[in-house]
């Protein structure tokens, strides 16, 4: 069934997408505020199905807990395509305009990527804010979310798609894969020239298979091996602050620090604060000999333990002399998506922040601060860890691409 | 021997973009000049191994002069390199800047993608252009030539390197298959995370091999089935003057218009003369029934003549009833490359580039405009047919990607 199906999904969804192009930003903040409107008024089928899902769901609790819907969520995932409703509209805006000599005239122009393809875990909530994402953006959005919340997928699907048709808007805008067969998955990740875009959203497994499989391009979120570098002309105040921050606030968030570097001069007296700062919030090291020296007990670092994302409160420490082996440990180690540096020594900074090539790179800021909402986007479908088309937070303005319209008067080329 | 020479090359590529995205806009430009200078220099080398070159090329007469180089074409390609270090700077423009109210200042700066790989056929120019584009843009970059110019590319790209050299740049900016093996193409595509950037350039094939082998993202240059659409208000002169332009400037450029569509209205009057203009030129036809029964003697179209990328002096003709008529028709055939409409009427003009989804949507002009020099590129390395990251000619600026700055002053996320 699902080989019959994604043809006629990808077609619908290639025309939806022609209506979204040529739609006004008016119609889709319409679509919008008609998909919360039916979201909310469908709480009672969406817990029906959630309670389904939760009822075969075997899995840990904090698992169960990523797949649990009660009204307080249903209310936030309406509420989220509100707020998508008074974003900006990314579209047709005029990224560039120039007159060339024969009197052509440019213009570069924001228009929607396409068609979409969400390939997403458990949280339910995802399948909402990306159809939101993508409606606002004019891309139709195929989604695919985990097995574990089929019926719920379901169930906000069809929430979402009557508030579309009450809106005036086609139903093909938000289409959901009909079943739970992992093949669907393999023919989306094959949909080259129906897809235009695969976004993927989970765990590494996840992420890695869709990168292998794909010919279809890939917006990509891979893991986030970030560096918080304690430089020695840090204020210790801010340095204790910034790093409890960075790495406790949320452990399992792709910003949070993986591995501390504290520059040698001052590692004998501020990296006993920072660890007893952090042992105190519950986190644990792994750390090189030169910090086991200043600070006895911390468990000693294997070899892999500074390329592993822990996504838990486990810290990998490391001393080094100075900025250019900070910039070398990161080069090395990093997975180009955030880094930090704490220091009061603008040069310093300013030699970090140029010779970091991440996707976000921060001076006495958390590494946490990389977000969608942080950068003030407002919303985003997650992180780019890729080179190309965009990198770090993907928000409304990066599922937008580009064309030109050229306005002439008769010219020929010589 | 490629499969031990790839991830070598792969690994200096990324040191030396390292260096790159540290280096000097004057770094970079003196390595350009020194490059054209050593270019100028291997003149008899480099006309040594591409005699080699033809003296086993046993194809066609066109693809022979394709091959060829004698010193016009030689101090052509060093000129190239000295026009495109003139071009501005790609690099750390501000692309965006803002502050969020908890003081957090951001900055988008382009920076370079990284590892570019280029695979291309038989001309022996298009590496010393793609050598020049990715080194003023940042880009280490790993040319494969077509093999029978490898004798040719090898020693521009001694010639390359020795400017390189000369003006103190890494060597591994510019690097080249060791080999004509076709394997070593294959290892390029899989070079997931070593090679950040694929741009393929040649045939049909090639692009379409690429397309489906690779695991790196690709920047591709596809077909271009460009139509251009005489509109019922065209001015019928301009009308002449930009088809006969459009179609037979050149007809092998990706840019040359495949398909004429003609309103209803004025095919009767029109097309006989654009009939007969395009003849005089040497053109041939594919046309529907209507523009038959206009124009008596026209050659029957087949089914998949409207899908068909001629790239030669044949024109697919239909009539059409208005603007949605040829919208409907060009979203079905079409490629997204370029299309044109010639008409006065500003209203239909409008809803035509509204409703175009191409990377190059033309009023009044050439669909041949579609070319990084004529949008004012300085130099191209192609023209991109996917729908992210870039799209139409690909310059400079398509060459960089962006990251973020992030400037705090102790900022911690609650």
């Amino acid at each position: 069934m699902d080989n019959e199906f994604l043809p006629l999904a990808t077609a619908a969804a290639r025309e939806a997408s022609r209506w979204l192009a040529r739609s006004s930003a008016a119609q889709r903040d319409a679509g919008l505020l008609s998909m919360a409107e039916a979201m909310r008024a469908a709480e009672a089928e969406i817990l029906a199905a959630n309670a389904t899902d939760i009822g075969s769901f075997t899995g840990s609790a904090s698992l169960r807990d990523r797949l649990v819907l009660d009204p307080h969520r249903i209310a936030a995932m309406a509420q989220g395509l509100e707020d998508i409703a008074v974003l900006p509209d990314p579209l047709d805006r005029t990224l560039a305009e120039w007159t060339r000599p024969n009197g052509l005239r440019f213009r570069r122009i924001a228009t929607p990527i396409g068609v979409i393809g969400m390939i997403y875990e458990s949280r339910p909530n995802v399948g909402a804010d990306a159809a939101g994402l993508c409606l606002k953006s004019g891309n139709a959005v195929i989604l695919r979310g985990g097995s574990e919340s089929f019926y719920s997928s379901i169930a906000i699907h069809a929430a979402l798609i009557s508030g579309l048709r009450a809106a005036g808007l086609p139903e093909a805008c938000v289409q959901v894969a009909p079943s739970t067969d992992r093949a669907f998955v393999a023919a989306m990740l094959g949909a080259a020239g129906a897809i235009d875009l695969i976004i993927p959203r989970g765990g590494r497994s996840l992420v890695e298979r869709v990168q292998r499989e794909a010919r279809v391009p890939v917006l990509a979120h891979a893991e986030g091996l970030n560096h918080t570098y304690v430089h020695a002309a840090a204020d210790p105040e801010m340095a204790r602050k910034i790093l409890a921050n960075a790495k406790m606030r949320r452990t399992s968030v792709c910003g949070a620090t993986e591995t501390l570097l504290i520059d040698r001069e001052v590692a004998p007296t501020l990296l006993p604060l920072l660890i007893a700062d952090l042992r105190a919030l519950g986190c644990n090291f792994r750390a090189d000999g030169a910090s086991r020296e200043i600070v006895p007990g911390l468990p000693p670092a294997a070899d892999n333990d500074f390329d592993t994302e822990w996504l838990d409160a486990i810290l990998s420490v490391r001393v080094v002399d100075g900025v250019d082996q900070a910039l070398a440990h990161i080069a090395r180690h990093g997975s180009g998506h955030t880094d930090a540096i704490v220091t009061e020594d603008a040069d310093a900074a300013e030699i970090f922040l140029a010779g970091i090539d991440s996707a976000v790179a921060l001076w006495n800021a958390s590494t946490q601060f990389c977000d969608g909402a942080e950068f003030g986007f407002g919303a985003e479908i997650g992180i780019a860890t890729g080179r190309v088309h965009a990198r770090g937070p993907v928000g409304l303005e990066q599922l937008t691409t580009y064309r030109y319209v050229v306005l002439g008067d008769g010219q020929v080329r010589p």
